[in-house]
């Protein structure tokens, strides 16, 4: 490990910008608050979507696209929406360039002034439900499963690679429903779709729960959302699914005849994911020696490194590497070789595991003699010999098995991270070791942001699964019927 | 076919925007100039994608994503971009929106004003090449070989869906290299790339050449281009590949140290294509009776529609449908079975066909007894009756059969509309009829022009693969040593 790259205790904030940075994810560009995502990174991105993407089609939604500009005035039409949204955004206001009378480079040509200006998407509900109300007559149109995978903007102030930047790639979801029991139901099946796509892919426990009316998305009735924790014991939102009820029908005036004759307002839903999820992905496994990836994510599942003394060992052994790349390629699993012979073997074991490739294979040769091979899992560092026999299977074990080692640890450490306060002394106190703290809390939002305003610490979510249990609010003691999760956030 | 649906040859324009429309594709949006891409046209362009991404995977590229913001002096960087691309796009002013005083809504925040003016990429060499900069110092760090897919903004006045629109989605190539010799054999593998897609995948022949210095990318040294016939006897630019020369590298100061050790600048190529190739797809292909789709790009390949007259031949129908429906679908076709009651047969015949699906499979109380079924092919409107025996190899042909079949009758149409011209007079009468004109021309921009100014028509490219031959130039008469292909032009 290099010595200007920091440790955790050291310095989380560096390390993980460090961790972006060194391990090729993505950097800072020359516009203010927007990232370039490096091809190692939006491979991440890749594995995601195109993981995300089937389980949406699995449930029967379809992708299409709507454009990046929204008419100003449609903020406008939901109220709520529009004082939760539409300040910070970028504003289109011309549409042409001309050159500088005075030789310097090229100018706004004012002649070309937009009439209403167009605002870039900060999320489409709006320029989305202005186009469903023409593709929804009667109940037989609905309903519609749409999804869009896009690029969205907020002009945020401070900014931080992957988990905030101006500019981000998303999915927003948004579907139409004849009822209010299928909408609800729609928003609880993908918040399940994100629990088990954050669980089973990226590897980290979450919370499913639904947001107080303070964070409650701007337009919707209710928000569901997936809540992670990091190492440093922050909370991060992994993912929303909003239950939108009729706000953006009646806004937009979407209306359908139900099978009983009657004209309704339709009912609606929306759900999202970002690149933000890489961020968490980041911060929930990575270590002290960079980069560590659950299989599943992994642009590369296996490296293998060949050593040698010359040139003769060069090709003894590479021949080998490359027939056993080949034979795990066979497999499904996502295998380099690194045949350069410009770096040497302990310079790319360091690059790899700073990359956090889950596992790395070296063979030399007398390993080709004896048919052997070392194999290093990134989760543990630990290095084991293995027979080259049936060796594509017992890597498809190592894989699962270092998937499940990470999910586990992400679990032990937030069940550790998990407490329950039952006082104010004792939830200050908690808050400053970092974790979940489960709390009772009396329900007003001034309570919310009399809390946050003291410690910071916001609710994450009113948790889906919890026992009914009796209690008085940590803060204003007054009577309380559930626990609520509260947490510093990212 | 609806009496309100347009036939070729009564309106070829209105034509095609039935079929854009009525095919469910896509639509105009609130905005001016940009559509909506609906979940059928978007389908097709998932297919082009995934056909694309592999293709360019498989030469050794990755993706990667870049701001959408481009600063506005970037664009006066490289003197020839900025002269033919920066006018017509979208200018960011200002980062904040806030509540009308007057309470009408929402206004732009007049203190919020970007001290530098952000343009929406209209293309992103600029931003990319600034951020290779810090990417290459050695030739140990070339080639670069990255793909961008994204969403570009040109402020066109006239647009037409997907031909021409203020936003669309492409997918850019920016590649960097060592020598001149690797990055021209990058800019013509990606044409190769191109070709075969468009032959193979859309079952458009195209023709592959380069374009005058007219013509020419903004920018680059050489522009390659891949060329095709729409069914009016307009050509169609379907994608291009661009030899950008140490243009960019010399504008953004990109150098990297050689082998030898000396310094020098890094030579760059850029290509790519865009949802104007479901334009394309739409006018190779489609006929007096809706869409006609090729079945590598076709969203539903095969759709299976009951036959019935009561509730029990219902159940007896959809049963076996639904066995062909798995069996298809296990190899690997993309199936639908509508067993919707709430429409009639014919109703489903009309929409499919409408819509382009390939292969239509109808099956009655009468094919169960007799195990047969209907097949009726989109491409020859014939219909067959076929042993239900080995359906699904049969099937596999009969898609192969139409995808061969369309870019046959495509080529057919081609060679008919190809023509050599060897005076003004014939040049003039050919341009009526359509089509491809193959004649002498003297090389410069002026005659260039002239003929454009007088005909309308343009130097679609000069051929990559003809012969050489002495003759005239048809408007100036002076000498010319190869015919260039001329054509009027979407």
């Amino acid at each position: 490990m290099a010595k200007d790259f920091s440790t955790r205790e050291e310095n989380y904030s560096k390390w993980y910008n460090d961790i972006v940075q060194r391990a090729d994810l993505a950097e800072n560009s020359a516009v203010r608050g927007c990232m370039v995502i490096k091809p190692y990174g939006y491979a991440i991105w890749e594995l995601m979507q195109s993981a995300l993407d089937q389980m949406f089609k699995d449930t029967g939604h379809s992708n299409a696209y709507f454009p990046i500009f929204i008419p100003k005035s449609f903020f406008s039409k939901e109220a709520d929406h529009v004082e939760g949204f539409a300040k910070e955004c970028a504003v289109v206001t011309h549409y042409r360039l001309k050159n500088d009378p005075n030789g310097k480079g090229v100018v706004v040509d004012e002649d070309a002034k937009l009439e209403e200006e167009l605002i870039i998407r900060p999320t489409s509900e709006t320029i989305i439900w202005d186009t469903y109300r023409n593709w929804v007559q009667s109940y037989r149109d609905l309903p519609i499963l749409v999804n869009q995978w896009a690029n969205v903007v907020r002009w945020e102030m401070r900014t931080r690679m992957f988990l905030r930047t101006a500019e981000f790639l998303w999915q927003e979801g948004h579907t139409a429903h004849a009822t209010k029991e299928e909408a609800l139901e729609e928003t609880r099946k993908m918040l399940d779709v994100y629990s088990v796509f954050a669980e089973k892919f990226m590897a980290i426990p979450v919370l499913k729960g639904v947001k107080s009316e303070n964070e409650r998305f701007a337009g919707a009735i209710d928000t569901y959302c997936i809540e992670a924790l990091m190492q440093d014991g922050k909370a991060l939102q992994a993912g929303t699914s909003h239950f939108l009820g009729q706000n953006f029908a009646k806004a937009f005036d979407v209306k359908f005849t139900s099978k009983e004759g009657k004209l309704e307002y339709v009912w609606a839903t929306s759900w999202g994911v970002s690149t933000r999820l890489i961020g968490a992905l980041i911060m929930a496994h990575s270590d002290d020696h960079g980069l560590v990836l659950p299989p599943k994510l992994a642009p590369i599942q296996v490296v293998i490194v060949p050593i040698y003394k010359n040139e003769e060992q060069y090709k003894l052994v590479c021949d080998k590497a490359d027939e056993i790349r080949l034979e795990l390629q066979k497999k499904g699993i996502r295998v380099k070789l690194d045949d350069r012979d410009t770096y040497k073997p302990g310079w790319k074991f360091n690059e790899y595991e700073f990359k956090g490739v889950p596992l790395r294979l070296a063979i030399g040769p007398r390993d080709v003699e004896n048919e052997t091979i070392e194999i290093a899992r990134r989760d543990t560092l630990e290095k084991s010999i293995y027979n080259q026999k049936d060796l594509a299977n017992k890597i498809v074990h190592l894989l699962e098995a270092v998937q499940d080692n990470l999910y586990q640890k992400a679990l032990t450490f937030r069940d550790t991270r998990t407490y329950y306060a039952d006082s104010w002394d004792e939830f200050k106190q908690l808050l400053e070791k970092g974790g979940f703290i489960y709390a009772h809390w009396d329900g007003t939002t001034e309570t919310e942001q009399k809390i946050k305003e003291e410690t910071k610490a916001t609710i994450r979510c009113i948790p889906l699964v919890s026992k009914k249990e009796e209690g008085k609010c940590i803060y204003s003691g007054k009577p309380s019927s559930q626990r609520v999760v509260f947490a510093l956030a990212y």
